[in-house]
């Protein structure tokens, strides 16, 4: 039988299938490293990892496929295959620009760094994780300098690019100079406002398999299907699996059930993303999400926009009583609102409100662009941890535990990562404007517990076009506008001084 | 710097350690896929297994195995290292039986047939199953007909060839014959003898976490070290995972605390084994387990030699009373005993005595020899199944659910493995009997719950070895004596004529 041979484009797309099927397969493994694996596996576990690492660096930087990179150049494409080609163009220049060997390391030191931290942060001894810490730093300082060469950008930004595509510090500072500018003097008058409140926090303890099933009663309601699903445990909160098998973990503290619960609705956001991504493109670069930016602004907008508002706990607040066989004025809505959005400098950012959140982020971006450039190093960076926690927030941490050592990022290699936290939570202020003028049903349905209109709107503005835009494009589709202050800054001010 | 070429041999040595990382990964999905993942997840997780597949198939097959291969052949070599080429060459010459595209249909459709036997299992539904089954039976012949062109054996023995390396129905059929002629009747003495006893089953229910909490006790007991593994749920139990970290499952019945137990310390037995592995040679061929009906020998050792015998009770019987808050003549050890030896012909393998199993085991070897000869087909399954129960054991199954869909194998493309459990309760019997001549104390040491010098004895005489013996030699060196039916037959008599 004669076969012609697949364009170029073509065999690309099959290449990239191979590789996307194989970093599902990672992010399973990823899961269970962090929810089931006992401690004696971190070691073989690493290994595994590593070699997957190792594959999949090696399909994507194998010669043929920079050969059919630059054969598919002038190929007639559709608008999301051409959006296909640059992702997977990028990709291509991000891996090629280090060796396997230092693929390998990164990855074996990562795994070890991140296994030492967990056992040093419970013990507070920063000490202890000193030296993976600078063995890991130095290898993503090289890493950070030869993408930089490959990419023409500065070191930071070439990190910065694998977490937000076209994400430039540039831009940041001058985001992040504008809510420096802004937030300390809103924080003293929101403090201020908030001192004449009260609201009377509802008693524990909480049982944590109530805590459980209210979480998946919320999550049900959000749209999550737990036949494409999961709720678990783990030290660190996050969203991983696959788009067809999404797994949520959360930490569960029984004398605070908001802490898990609130999380439990933010990985919910995150998760309906991964659901709501493409399915005609599932396995290929323009099918999945936008950057990091993107990703937490739908777990923001989930959680902080509309979770934290009055409407929502009009709908939940009796859920909430219920699963805790609670009554009386503490669990009604404008006395769980106020709980909700109270406002205090704290040393943790997980825990952080709003308001501050920010700062937390604008501390640890700082820091980590002078780790990359060696400004500071691993040594110096409990006291300029200190040192900033002062100056932005007016607080000291007692010891390294609430200070530099409460993150997994960094201690996972993730240098570059941090600034999305707070592009994500503009991200999502901007478009939950945007929703609610444009179809006003959506505020209208979450009193009722009904948050099709929400997801709908997000579906159609934001998960089903994938990566087929860019994310400052998809912002301007969805909102007319791209990213800017000025929404986030009217939310914040209608919250917590309307 | 110079370098020199590293040898052949430690060439082929680092390829075979990413190979079996490689594997290690794919051993967790795997595990995940039955315990953890939610039933959306299943054809993206089919999807990654087959890709994993492809990725272990091509380094296996990649031409510079082969060449690697032929050029080791004259390295100066010790034992361990010959043993570890011989066992890489005969991977070699599995894989290279098969194409790419083989493997990958094969990955596909034991996945896609797995999936739907669960369903079709639990709705008794063989019709259901029947189409995924042929197509899958299809490719299995196929590839018996590639292996056996390839090593030179009958296609049924190349299948075998995969689970039991060296194994050959010829070998098998003297046993079995054996044992088919003196299983009947020894059978209907024994159910006479037995029917003069009585014993009174402790009542139930027996609650779930007690059930657990018990089984992770005894299991303890027995040297399993929870740092480096896990016990869960799955619908089919079985020991999975890595060396480092061993995950076995169970299934519990409230009603019934026995089976889960009995199964739990069966995995554990399984688990011993991979734990008592060598650590020197951790990712070689020749450090991994011998055949399956090695590991076979190892959880029948320790539930059928071991855990159902009066002096193990004696050490359990209190425990298990206390798990269940019960007391009285029920839970005494020799009432226990009784019941955990009674011996009654019955539909399911899985929940057979030990005199019976052997004829389950005989009716699947007979079927799948015809299948993969093509003597019958999926379509005559059900009723060869169902006559061959009558002929052999003297009942006939009331519907598929207890016929030809009760276990995973066939559906999960693993043809050629069901002789290996009897050949491992052949082997158990065998190694204990020896074990015990040898070292007096092992006996001595059970009824006070330490199996320290049982666990010494098979680490020096079977785990430590990994496979650098055959398994002949193996039980040689052990026992003193090639495989027979002598051991086996002579431990029945003793326990349940006795």
């Amino acid at each position: 039988m004669d076969s012609v041979e697949p364009s170029p484009y073509t065999q690309l797309e099959a290449r990239f299938q191979r590789l996307l099927t194989l970093g599902e397969a990672a992010s399973i493994l990823h899961w269970d490293s962090s929810t089931m694996m006992p401690p004696g596996g971190a070691t073989g576990r690493a290994a595994q990892i590593a070699e997957m690492s190792a594959v999949t660096h090696g399909l994507l930087c194998a010669p043929e496929t920079g050969d059919l990179l630059k054969a598919a150049e002038d190929a007639n494409l559709d608008d999301w295959q051409r959006a296909n080609l640059d992702l997977m163009r990028r990709r291509h220049a991000h891996a090629t620009a280090l060796t396997e060997a230092q693929v390998v390391a990164l990855s074996h030191a990562s795994s070890a760094c991140e296994t030492v931290w967990r056992k040093a942060r419970a013990e507070n001894d920063f000490d202890a994780v000193r030296a993976p810490l600078e063995t890991l730093l130095d290898l993503v300082r090289d890493s950070a300098r030869a993408k930089s060469d490959a990419l023409g950008l500065s070191p930071y930004d070439a990190l910065l690019d694998e977490y937000e595509p076209g994400g430039r510090s540039a831009d940041i500072d001058v985001l992040f100079a504008d809510l420096e500018d802004f937030l300390p003097g809103f924080l003293t008058d929101v403090i201020e406002h908030q001192s004449t409140s009260t609201a009377n926090a509802p008693k524990g303890p909480f049982p944590i398999e109530a805590q459980r099933q209210l979480g998946i009663k919320l999550m049900k309601s959000l749209g999550f299907d737990f036949d494409h699903g999961r709720l678990d445990i783990s030290l660190h909160p996050f969203c991983g699996g696959t788009v067809d098998d999404v797994r949520i973990t959360t930490r569960y503290d029984k004398s605070d059930y908001a802490s898990a619960l609130m999380g439990v609705l933010h990985e919910t956001g995150h998760a309906m993303y991964e659901r709501g991504l493409p399915d005609d493109w599932r396995y290929q670069p323009v099918g999945g999400a936008l950057g990091m930016a993107m990703h937490e602004s739908q777990s923001l907008l989930i959680e902080m926009q509309v979770c934290r508002s009055l409407p929502f706990l009009e709908y939940a607040a009796p859920l909430m009583a219920e699963a805790f066989q609670g009554s009386g004025p503490q669990w009604q809505p404008g006395n769980l609102h106020t709980l909700l959005t109270k406002v205090t400098p704290g040393m943790i950012r997980v825990d952080a409100d709003e308001v501050t959140y920010p700062l937390h982020v604008i501390l640890r971006y700082r820091l980590e662009q002078a780790m990359i450039s060696g400004d500071i190093n691993v040594v110096d960076l409990p006291a300029a941890w200190d040192d900033g926690m002062e100056r932005l927030l007016g607080i000291r941490p007692a010891n390294d535990r609430e200070g530099c050592m409460q993150d997994i990022h960094w201690y996972d290699g993730a240098w570059g990562y941090f600034p999305t936290y707070t592009l994500g939570a503009m991200t999502a202020a901007q478009l939950y404007i945007s929703a609610r003028q444009a179809r006003p049903e959506i505020a209208e349905a979450i009193p009722k517990g009904d948050f099709k209109p929400l997801m709908d709107w997000l579906g159609a503005n934001v998960h089903s076009l994938g990566s087929s835009l860019t994310a400052p494009d998809l912002l301007k589709r969805a909102t007319g506008k791209y990213l800017n202050t000025d929404d986030f800054k009217a939310h914040l001010r209608y919250r917590y001084l309307g």
